[in-house]
């Protein structure tokens, strides 16, 4: 049973992967839910987590929010790719149970110090500003958090959100350069695997087919992000990239790993938030960066599957 | 009466600032000291503050530590321009209080909450990380601060750390460009005018002249900043640069502002920490910066002597 | 036919490049070899390129030697992997025929100038300080040069040099940038397809039954690298980036093209000559840099073998 | 005799210097005028330096265009401080002299190396990019130039062009850090010094009393920028920056010269083109660069005065 803080800023494929952790409660302990500004602003990533969290019927999960904006760039908008909700065309509502006290950092603070050392796990699937401010605020839980799993980055792919930059690290490249230079062991998801987990057609089929209420609501979600990827950037199934944080907790066979160096670029405006992975390392051994570079994307969603199904 | 917070790293000239403010109890109700790694490592100036706290008789004033690095850039010291302690030659002693509960950062956020808005002053003498992070956890701050007095930067006098930089900005630059961007009213006290504050000999033989703990301990320090002005600068009396930003609270008349937009280099190796001041302004009344261009040097100082003589 | 200046800094494969070009007299009119500094120093560069011409019996061929150095940017060096002489372990001669007379630069700028728009191709498979250099001193020769065919830069293969950047562009990344920006047509065969076309056992030995001068010198050359790729990266059979140029100009239905933007990083250490390439444009026609994303590693080998044999 | 390249980019205080060169010629042969895209475009600064050089009566001296914009930045442009044509309302015609063959850059290349070591001394006025690419072209010269005499940069005075930077190093900061890096002995006047040059309302009128033509074009030329400093600034009196370097030349006891450290920031847009001047040296007698920090600003205007009586 791993104990869980899910830091993200759904955001549709966010809410997917919450579906995900939501429907494994034999796998994860979920701590907490934090949420930070990222794919929409602070106050709607806060309600959406809300949202999926009844729908998944999970409100004995708290939700706290955390960071209004970047550790120290101005904000940028992920823009039209998660709808003006921030949900796609999911069907809103008040969540019935509404946010808990304390600012994210803090709580990530309280819980990774109020348990033993290497007990606490982190996905992160928004910017890293929680989690940054965290850490400059009381640094001993860098030694203390088991590992943090992060979407975020890209190596192979280039960048979604400029030529070579991904979206969740351009949006607060200072935080993520600040966790990655933490020493924190970190296992990151960038769009060199999570480009190879897609809502194919026959993938999205199998979900709708699927008679829950996270399945019905997660299919809304990927048909959403499916049309998005079909009318702008011309391809055949969104990737789905923040499930593949969740999956690997639950199944870390279904990916590869690779150590390495990750820095953050965030001197320059032209390659602001791109991530240098170096492989070429002198003690690969001593490396607290793990780097993704393949998936098992009929695993990832046979997994997906499964738990909706639940 | 101004409500104070008193942010600072000392450090031989925060430590003669504290003296100003602690003699200062018609002028100034301090709610707390919150102290920062800079001049030397957090836990030194932490200690430090609570020394010259005692020195001073003022131990009804809480003391909170704060950040223990910078926001993102890899810590640097000060080196030998405070001593290895941190307060030049000043005999030491263990503390008879010691520090309170709660990060610097925390207190500064519960701190302005609890009073009105406008109602509460920060003076910060150290890198601004603490109120960065503060800002960056609970931004409804900004718009509750009356202002804050900040002693940092360069325009006309070059760096003293680097060629363009000073050294409180330069020691976190992100944190310095995050303050001066959220808006917060800032007052500025660079080197252009501490360096028109100095303590040649004959300021220092009056404050020598004063029979009182605060002015015996401030002889010490002034005589160990002026040593190193002379044998590393080549200048006749080391300038007091922390004790301009409370003599500007306590008889504002003493400077020359200037409204002006202020950004902080954080990108270039070069030029990080500098401070580009500009002066040539669209609409000055806009400002939220005010640059102090002038001080009147033996005003300051019989400000100083007058205080440390109670 | 095409009219070419051939700019290169043998190096071992460029070397391999230029018996390639020089093979093909009926493809191929080289107008003048330009040399600079980059694999090795300026002066040994020059050198090589004469002992290949000797070698390939083409001193009809004049050759200029240009820059000694980068644009802006601090010399760097490519270290073992060329040896020490640049052509690995080939042996070296004093050529019969020296350098000519004149700067690269000016060269570039006078057999443009001196023939009609669109007459001249460039081939750059070294740093490209000199282009950069006769586009700064006569910006006229933008709009006559039919195209320049780049070997340089790195999209999905991540880099060589640093885990970002590509040799040929780190080594001059503000001459590349003047380069892509000027407007002048370029192709470019980054790492992306230069490492999908590898000198393997079977072509390489392909190539040494080959008994010519230029075909066992090209063998010596690729054992070279071979043997560091074996060696030092642990792959099998080192890529052949510079030959991919002159092979693409030789039968250019051997490699795909997509059109983009493409910018280089010239202002962060970090990624520092980083190629940014963008493919998603709003006006694909207009694009002036067309990028390599496949080549037929087996045509280009054949390619390689047929004029070897010659 | 000092032989003198006069590289600039007249530009209303260019013009100023060149009067002020051309009436000296007892002291200065100047063996050509470079021309230099700056103030305005390319053309127009060619066309201007043969404007002013037929008003002096100096068509024995030749005139080479060169760069038509900076190394590797975009070109900026100075905007209203010198007109549209470059020379504020100075009336002007057609040259009878027009402009000679050889790109600026090769013509200081050729006229250094045909004479011996440390026999010419260069004036600079403009951005240095004609020199930056000859020293890139033919290194040889860095050691065979007597000196350079460059007008840019700021210490104590900030920016003009932005709060940071002076507009001729911000117009090519690449070509200035080039020039400054390469060793060549540089003497720079910056606004620190340019700023106590002032043509008040006494030194235009003792100017506008001298019945030359070049005091009288001179006069006009003053008088456009004194009502620019007026209206813009508010300050009385233009300062006259481009004269100081040709003031040096003639007359060096009017200025004090320290030596320094000098990069150039290119890498980041806030700083662009700030001078990072550093007096801590090791080694002082080993720097290649003084900097300017007083000017006998009525020695400079007496000198003036002196020769375009002549």
């Amino acid at each position: 049973m791993t104990k869980l803080i899910f830091d993200c800023d759904p955001g549709v494929d966010d809410a997917v992967a919450l579906f995900l952790a939501f429907a494994s409660p034999q796998d994860l302990e979920i701590l907490a839910i934090t949420t930070v500004a990222g794919n929409v602003a602070a106050d709607l990533t806060a309600r959406n987590a809300a949202v999926i969290r009844q729908i998944a019927g999970r409100e004995d999960v708290p939700i706290h929010a955390g960071a209004q904006g970047p550790l120290v760039r101005a904000p940028i908008e992920a823009g039209h790719f998660h709808g003006e909700s921030g949900l796609g065309a999911l069907p809103l509502f008040e969540p019935a149970r509404g946010l808990d006290e304390g600012h994210a950092a803090q709580v990530i603070i309280d819980l990774v110090m109020a348990h033993p050392p290497g007990a606490v796990t982190i996905a992160a699937t928004g910017p890293l500003t929680n989690l940054a401010l965290a850490i400059r605020i009381q640094p001993a839980i860098v030694s203390r958090i088991a590992k943090v799993a992060i979407m975020g980055g890209a190596r192979r792919e280039g960048g979604n959100i400029t030529a070579s930059a991904e979206y969740n690290i351009y949006a607060d490249p200072h935080a993520a350069e600040l966790v990655f230079a933490s020493g924190v062991p970190c296992v990151v998801f960038g769009l060199d695997v999570t480009h190879q987990v897609r809502a194919d057609p026959a993938r999205t089929a199998a979900i709708a087919a699927i008679n829950t209420p996270a399945a019905q609501a997660s299919t809304n979600l990927l048909e959403f992000s499916n049309a998005l990827e079909r009318d702008i950037v011309g391809g055949t199934g969104a990737p789905i990239h923040d499930p593949c944080v969740i999956a690997w907790l639950l199944a870390p066979h279904l990916f590869t790993l690779r150590p390495c160096d990750l820095n953050v670029e965030t001197a320059s405006p032209l390659t602001l938030g791109h991530t240098a992975v170096e492989f070429r390392l002198a003690d690969p051994s001593a490396a607290t960066v793990l780097w993704a570079t393949e998936a098992d994307a009929d695993g990832v969603f046979a997994l997906l599957n499964e738990r909706l199904a639940r």
